[in-house]
């Protein structure tokens, strides 16, 4: 059967996250129907990250198994015109033909966030469920600063939600930087993988760096610690976006 | 009785545009009952521009007056907690004394406008509503070579709406330029006024350009010609955004 990567886009906010799950109104379950409407066929696809509800994507990367040997662009805009009539907030930027055994999940190297916060006194308008809105002044380079303490292969348990089912707490945070923009915070994230709520946990942390009430030394001896108690409150969802996927 | 300019950021997808209409939903509207909620006094506000249902604002600017002398910060933080708790998608950035002689509207010296066009295939899931979905491939340079027959002092009929209430036809339009980063095209258009439709008539004459339908110099003729029916297809109104008003 052929192999496709689909490359894909969404915004998470009206979504129980990526996760097929019964009952709940997934992003995986709405490309599985939009696929099965086009195709005929019973599918299920399998997506790099699982993100949680709430959380967009600009580059999420998904594969699928289908009987036929369609063209690439038909797949794309054929899945995204069944997604577009059942009103989705989804879309296939890019399908294409790959080798068996690519999998989305299990052939990344590495995968890349961005949290957002907006960082004003006023409320958002335009980014309203697309940014943490955080009122108080934050220090970005103190962010910035506290960030590099993370970076780096740690066991991060602290870091770890509760639900987790990775076998090892121990991971590589490549990269974790914090650049202001205006009224606007944008905190990017790489590794090969996170562990669940990583990413929230650890930008929920640096922004009470950010705010004052912590210095880069207690980031230091929370991430020591390896105890979820130790942790800040973990940033809301509506700020992460998974914007790339390496293979 | 004390003036305040208020700045002012929206969402115009659920309004029928900024100006006050008897049994329809506007902007204007929006942060008037927000404002009385506060004050408890019926006030009229004015804006710097009546921009259309679907059009958005990350710099509109109003000015009221009130009865009572609020600190600035108290002005713009009540009427913020009454829009958000009537759900409205319209926020206060600002709000700040000014002289009695300040008017949003007559007191302007530039108007600056931002016009986003998603040049893909794939149908947007995050900007949904927040710009043009073009999906022919669309030529920026040409599109920026054609904009510059625009640029001056002209009649610009052409581009006007029948529903113009302008005295003139005559504007002198400062900048209009195209600019692509990636798939998103962004037109940036200054002048001390406008007419009722004029930035939107422009763009969907330079798409006609952009696409290979059109050269630079039949925009120029359709400028010459003065006549309404001349204009390329009116640009849909969810890609502009008044962005800065001068005074």
């Amino acid at each position: 059967m052929p192999r496709y990567r689909l490359d894909v886009e969404y915004d998470g906010t009206a979504y129980a996250g990526w996760q097929r799950q019964a009952g709940q109104h997934s992003v995986q379950a709405a490309i599985e129907q939009a696929i099965s409407a086009f195709s005929s066929e019973g599918v299920g696809i399998r997506g790099a990250g699982r993100t949680d509800a709430g959380v967009h994507a600009t580059g999420q990367v998904a594969h699928v198994d289908l009987a036929r040997d369609w063209p690439d662009d038909t797949v794309r805009d054929a899945v995204n015109a069944h997604l577009v009539a059942a009103g989705e907030a989804v879309s296939i930027t890019a399908a294409g033909r790959v080798p068996d055994d690519f999998d989305a999940r299990f052939s990344a190297t590495a995968r890349h966030y961005l949290y957002r916060i907006l960082n004003r006194r006023s409320p958002p308008a335009l980014e309203k469920d697309r940014v943490w809105h955080v009122q108080k002044r934050l220090d970005a380079d103190a962010m910035h600063a506290a960030a590099q303490v993370l970076v780096g292969k740690h066991d991060f348990t602290t870091f770890r939600s509760v639900q987790c089912q990775a076998k090892s707490p121990v991971k590589t945070l490549d990269r974790f930087e914090v650049a202001s923009h205006g009224d606007l915070i944008e905190v990017r994230a790489s590794a090969r993988s996170f562990l669940h709520n990583q990413v929230r946990s650890m930008v929920g942390t640096i922004k009470r760096v950010g705010e004052g009430a912590w210095t880069p030394a207690d980031v230091r001896t929370a991430l020591e610690a390896a105890d979820r108690a130790a942790c800040g409150p973990v940033a809301p969802p509506q700020g992460l976006y998974l914007v790339k996927v390496d293979y």
